[in-house]
C-alpha cells in the first residue's frame, strides 16, 4: 500500500463530504492512539463484518451502495437494542488491486449512512487484504431502564414484524438472475434500512423482546424461542405478502410465504408482546403485522409449515460469550 | 463454515477456560443483538487488525501465541491513552481450510491476554475469510481529567521510552533468518506487553504526550513532532541498547542504535516530559531513560542520525478523522 496516509486523507474527505467530523459524542477523534468519547451512562456495544464475495459483489452493487448497506446493517443492531447511534469505528481491508477511486466512494457511501442515522465516524484501521472487506464496530447510548433481550419472549404473547420480509433475498435472486425487473425489491437488498424509527415506538410501548431480522424470520424466531425457552409458531397472512415480492413469487414458481419465512437480511425488527400492547401501538406503526404466536415450549422451538427454501446464510454469525 | 454454532460455542469455551465471562462491566453479554456495558465516563475506543502472511505467520507463531499478541497489541493503545481496560469485541475472518482446533489454541490465547489485562470478552462476530484475520475493538475507561494527546509536547521537554527498543524487529529478523538464538529478542516480537503498569506512573506524574510504539521510534516520534508542531531530535545512548540486541547485531553486522530506532511492535510507550518530570519519575520507573529532545521547529519534524534501515512497515495504519 503506497502512501497509505494519503489514501486514508482521501478516505475521510470523502466520508467526511456527508457526515461532519464534529460530534457531541466525540472528544477526542483518533488521530491519538485511541478516541475518547462523552460519558455514556449505558453503553451498547455491536460488531459487524462485511467480506467481498461473502457479504457483498462489486458486479452488483457500486462501492457506495456497498459503504452505505455496511452502516445500516450494523446500526440495524443498535436498534434493535433501543439504542442511538454515538460513534462507529471501520477497520478496513484493502487489496492492492482495489483503486483509491473505489475506496473513495465507498467512504462516500459509509458517509451517507452515517448522516442517515445521526451518527459520528469515530475511526479505525486499515490494513493489506486479499479481499476488500470491512470490520464494523459501532457504539449507541442505550434507553435508561429497557434493554430488550432475545429472552424477554413469553407464552400468550404474539410476534410481530415492523416491514415486509422476503424482499432482500429476492432483491439478491434477481441480482443473480441479472434480472432487472422489480427495482424494489433489488433495492430491498442493496438499501436495508436500520428501523430506528420503529424502535422508537416500541420503546414507548414497553416492548421487552426485540431482534432484528438479518437471518430470516425462521432464523431469527429460532433465536427468540431458544433464548425465551419456549416455542414459536409461525405464521404470515397472504395479505401481508409486498406486491411486488408477490409478482417476482409468480414468476419464478416460489411460494411468498415461503419467501418471507425464509429470506434474510431485511433488517426489520420482530417483537413479541401481547395482542393488546400491539393493537395500541399498532397506530403508531401502521406497516406492523403479526407473524406468529409464542406458546409454551412442545419440544421443538419453531412450528412452520413444510418450506423448500432453506434458511438464509449470510455468511457471518455472532459470536456470543 | 459448518456447524458453525457448535464452532463458536467451542471457541468461547477456550478463551472461558483462562478469563471469567462474568465481569462487572458487562451488564448484558451479546447472546442479544448487541452487549450492554456499565456507565463508562471516559469511554476510550481503539481498533487493530491482526492479518495473516501481513501481521503473523503460522510457521512463525503458534495459534495461541497469535491471540494472546492481538489482544496486547490493540489494548496497548488504551495503556497509551490512560485507560483501563473493559472490553475485548473480536471479528475473526476464518477461512474453510483452518481446523477449529487452531481456531480453539488462538481463542485460547485471547483468553490469556484477557486474564494478562483483566479484560472481559465482549463478543464479536465470525465470517468466512481467505485467509485468517482478527479484528479487535476494545473499550476502556478513560481517566478522569487526563487523556494524553500527541500533540501536547513542547519545546525544551525531553523525550522518553519505557524499555528497550529494536527487540521485536530482532525477533522478527531472527525468525526470518530461522535462526534460534536470542530468545529473548524472539519473544520480544511474540509477546509484547501492553505498559498498563508504566503508563500508572506516567499518570501520576501528570505526563501530557504519549504514544505506543508500534511503528519504531523513529516512526513514532514523527507521528508526535507533527501533532505537536515541533522538532524532535533523536538519539540513543549505546548504554541503553539492550545486551542481547547489541550481539544480535555485532553477529548480523547491524548498527544497534539503528535498529532501535527503526525497530516497530515493542508497545513500549513513548512520551515527552520536562527533565525534572523524568528524574522525579525515573524513581517509580527505573526502565525508563531518554531517546531525544523537542525543540522549536526547525524545517524538519525528526533530526536522527543517518540510517541505512528503513522504518518498521506492519501493514496497517490507524484512520483518523
Amino acid at each position: 500500500m503506497k502512501d497509505e496516509f494519503k489514501l486514508i486523507e482521501r478516505l475521510l474527505a470523502s466520508a467526511s463530504r456527508m457526515v461532519k467530523r464534529e460530534s457531541d459524542y466525540i472528544k477526542v477523534p483518533p488521530g491519538d492512539d485511541a478516541c475518547l468519547l462523552s460519558g455514556l451512562r449505558h453503553p451498547v456495544v455491536t460488531t459487524d463484518t462485511q467480506r467481498e464475495n461473502v457479504h457483498f459483489r462489486f458486479d452488483w452493487q457500486t462501492p457506495e451502495e456497498v459503504g452505505r448497506k455496511a452502516v445500516s446493517v450494523t446500526l440495524s443492531d443498535l436498534a434493535a437494542s433501543f439504542a442511538k447511534p454515538v460513534g462507529l469505528f471501520i477497520n478496513l481491508g484493502m487489496p492492492f488491486s482495489v483503486s483509491e477511486q473505489t475506496a473513495e466512494e465507498l467512504y462516500e457511501g459509509v458517509g451517507r449512512g452515517l448522516a442517515e442515522y445521526g451518527c459520528a465516524l469515530g475511526g479505525g484501521n486499515i490494513s493489506a487484504s486479499d479481499l476488500l472487506s470491512l470490520d464494523l464496530f459501532a457504539i449507541g447510548e442505550g434507553f435508561a431502564g429497557l434493554f430488550p433481550l432475545r429472552s424477554a419472549a413469553k407464552p400468550g404473547e404474539g410476534l410481530y414484524c415492523t416491514g415486509p420480509l422476503g424482499m432482500a433475498r429476492a432483491g439478491l435472486d434477481l441480482l443473480k438472475k441479472n434480472d432487472r425487473d422489480f427495482q424494489r425489491l433489488v433495492n430491498g437488498f442493496k438499501f436495508p434500512k436500520a428501523r430506528f424509527d420503529a424502535a422508537k415506538v416500541l420503546m414507548k410501548h414497553g416492548i421487552r423482546c426485540v431482534i432484528d431480522i438479518s437471518d430470516g424470520l425462521k432464523g431469527d424466531a429460532m433465536h427468540l424461542a431458544k433464548a425465551s425457552c419456549l416455542t414459536i409458531e409461525l405464521s404470515i397472512d397472504r395479505k401481508n405478502i409486498d406486491p411486488d415480492l408477490a409478482v417476482f413469487c409468480a414468476k419464478y414458481g416460489i411460494k411468498p410465504e415461503e419467501m418471507a419465512m425464509a429470506g434474510g437480511e431485511d433488517y426489520e425488527l420482530l417483537f413479541s408482546c401481547s395482542p393488546d400492547v400491539y393493537e395500541n401501538l399498532k397506530n403508531e406503526l401502521p406497516e406492523a403485522y403479526p407473524v406468529g404466536k409464542c406458546l409454551p415450549f412442545t419440544g421443538s422451538p419453531i412450528i412452520a409449515p413444510p418450506s423448500e427454501l432453506s434458511s438464509f446464510q449470510h455468511g457471518s454469525r455472532q459470536l456470543f460469550p
